[in-house]
């Protein structure tokens, strides 16, 4: 069984009945200046508190930080990617943004199954971005999700 | 009011004292692939529906389509940049995902004031993206406002 | 043991004892312009062949194709990524180059364990990238794979 | 003869019966994080010892590295674009992987004509890529080129 899960083609993702409560996947990447310059080019988000130094100085934050869409869309990885994975189709996600993260840190984005809905082919999940042990991003999606 | 809009310095957005329910800002964009294959640079997603044409046809999408929350990130644009633009603060953002983007699609993220907070300093958005008339992303964001 | 290797950490790759002969991975991914576009100015190659769409209706390609090494780095993604992943050090690769790719084309990308050597803690791998049934690039690559 | 290559036309390279053993091109460049992050969209490699700083300080490589392939397409470049340039083609490329590239580090990718086999129109290429004095990878190629 080992085996045949190594080999699992990852083009494919977890089925319903694969999934169960407490299953957890996780993308952790530094995000770098160059990952802001280009998430603001196909963004369109220029905000100086992103791209201009002297202005963000100004601001509470004191320095750069990173689009909060760009953390966020590290928990569109995992859910696309890893768990469920590809065949899974994006319903919802709810986004708090708890605390500013700049170029140089490392993100964790977590997502753990919290409720699976099977007469609708429903999986709801937790999902959380943290900067070492500082939540950043807190909120839940909810995915739809293939059967046998 | 819209003269006013159109000269404001881009880098000072509304004051809280400045909104009143109602107001509108939009962001419209030719989503390319040169988008996607960005984005998934930034994000780490590669997902095969973003990425393998081939995997896309076989899916009910019957070709490549664009990351959900590159979409999403024109609505952060708006609010960023735009309405309140630059000095808020954003607290949060629930994304309902109603129908996939494809490259080519022109995509139309459009924020409206929905309630004014004055004693807590916030802001209710709609937030809305389009492709032509269909509804592709729908959700509400709560955003912080300086005052004067 | 199946649920414990779902939560294997992927930036854990696999040790020396976890490998036998005939595993085997893919990435499998359309490449398009813009990754020719990105690759040129990444790695300073924009011979006319690459970039150059008159110069290139000019030779036996009869169109623009895309940089060999940039279909070679598939290779390598599916071995720094998942088999044997990260932590596993790369100490050789041969190519041979066998035909043109074009922007367009959905390369697969195969890594096959072909032989263990347990006492230098390496392993050797067969590497070929194919677009549909043709191979375009064939080879071998030597990794180092931690023990346990 | 070097004159003679200053202002030879890029878009056309050698001919077979222009070369000779002991020729030899360089093209150096500084990589920066900002290629590394490019080459991981375009590859799909995302392996962490390139995009995750804390990760990579627990590896032998105290800090993320460049990716391999990267620093090889440089002599692929220098192949293409130089000796023997446009209008050769690439053969087959073997690459021993010596030492890691940094973020900030300068490489040299040299190529050296070994050997002319005019019979077959092809040429035989030493290509080492070194940082300072350190070699980082070396190898051969094997290109065909056309006769006058």
């Amino acid at each position: 069984m080992d085996d045949i899960h190594r080999f699992r083609d990852d083009s494919v993702g977890y089925c319903i009945e694969d999934l169960s409560v407490g299953m957890s996947a996780v993308y952790a990447r530094t995000v770098t200046e160059t990952d802001i310059v280009l998430f603001s080019g196909v963004s369109g988000d220029s905000n100086p508190v992103h791209m201009n130094e002297l202005y963000a100085r100004g601001t509470i934050f004191k320095t750069r930080i990173v689009h909060g869409m760009l953390t966020a869309s590290f928990l569109s990885t995992v859910i696309g990617s890893k768990l469920p994975g590809p065949g899974s189709i994006y319903l919802s996600q709810n986004l708090r943004f708890r605390a500013p993260v700049r170029a140089g840190d490392t993100v964790e984005a977590r997502i753990t199954v919290t409720e699976i809905i099977p007469e609708k082919n429903r999986v709801a999940l937790k999902t959380v971005c943290r900067v070492g042990d500082k939540v950043v991003i807190e909120g839940d999606a909810l995915v739809m999700v293939p059967g046998r």
